[in-house]
């Protein structure tokens, strides 16, 4: 959802979109057929979806066998930091991006990190994204030679989960394609439970909508709305 | 030859070494069989070798199907960052690096970089550094929660290489192990004609010692020494 937002926003904005994706050993890799819909729908220039390997250290329930965490409070998401951070992603997804800036000579980044409903990482921060271009501007050619300056952009940082799923509606963005959930099943529905599950129900009940995304069937409480609902309904 | 003699100061300062090198669709593969040998010698508590995919980006002499330049005067070596530049290479070492050290509850990370007699590399200076060390700060659960800082090493950093060598023969690093070529043959022999080749080269002549490495027959002129030399001369 945040990936889709902030790729439309690109767009909007008269960016040429060059997409990437990371399989980077998530329990979730549903995750990246959905990136690959979002990206045909939106017809950006490329998706590249690279391979690396973060199972290799471990310390994740994104990437280890670890139960990820289920119906949090939500007035106690954000708290601490939870078993579901992936050390250094986002350090990691923006130094790929930094060489393939330089490679494509655009000095754009645009990732859809989000600092105010979000699940407290600390590399989803304004303070850290400044660390980074600071970094970026000394460990380029292009930065060295060219005094070009690596903008990293985070149109969602300071937004709801409300305010991005407005702001997506309005740029036309079709959530049906998006999926947020941390533990999806097999066939990449939602679980409805797990804490972007249940930071994305909330954004789309504040916002007046129905979730158009697929939630696994009898999680009607939390997430089964939109074509599961229907789905259900057409069979009884 | 730069990286077994940094992980031989770490071990000689006291430290727990966890050895990380990466295959990253480098031309020369045999480079990571050399690392598999020194920390092997070194006796390194573990040693993990991560696939990351530099290629689909390309952009690097190292990585793409480019001619790796030779013979370079050697007062030329570093005036212009050249094509053997992997865009975003040490970040990328160093984010995974990181991820990894938050895993381990390391705090500190050592890395062979080298800003004097150097390639022109604007990830190997100081100042990227002090900057990836600021942004480290902010971007890990270890640094927000325990304002634990992660400390980058590098002790080679204002080194020649003659100096490099001094240091690391005094410590027992056996650089017959070492791989520094960026063009080695499927024996994983050195070229004795690219930048890394002269600068090693000139690094043991300054410091009065025969290269031990194992250089490709008929460039006795430039690197053809030690073992590949005595097996010449054992074969005649």
């Amino acid at each position: 959802m945040d990936s889709a937002t902030t790729a439309a926003i690109a767009l909007d904005q008269g960016f040429d979109v060059h997409a990437l994706s990371f399989r980077y050993g998530q329990r979730h890799a549903t995750e990246l057929e959905a990136a690959g819909r979002v990206a045909r729908a939106l017809r950006v220039r490329q998706h590249v979806v690279l391979d690396i390997d973060l199972r290799a250290f471990g310390g994740s329930a994104l990437t280890e066998d670890l139960p990820v965490p289920k119906d949090t409070p939500l007035e106690r998401i954000g708290e601490r930091i939870p078993s579901t951070y992936v050390p250094a992603r986002n350090t990691i997804f923006l130094a790929f991006a930094m060489g393939w800036a330089e490679v494509l000579e655009a000095s754009d980044i645009f990732i859809g990190a989000n600092a105010l409903d979000y699940s407290g990482y600390p590399d989803c921060r304004p303070e850290f994204m400044r660390a980074f271009e600071q970094m970026a501007q000394l460990a380029t050619r292009a930065g060295v030679e060219e005094k070009r300056k690596l903008n990293i952009h985070t149109p969602l940082i300071h937004l709801s989960k409300r305010e991005i799923i407005q702001r997506g509606l309005v740029l036309g963005v079709d959530y049906s394609l998006t999926l947020t959930c941390y533990d999806p099943d097999s066939e990449g529905r939602a679980c409805g439970h797990c804490e972007a599950c249940l930071l994305r129900l909330k954004g789309f009940r504040e916002a007046g909508r129905e979730d158009p995304g697929e939630y696994q069937p009898g999680q009607r409480e939390h997430g089964e709305t939109g074509k599961t609902k229907r789905r259900r309904e057409q069979a009884t």
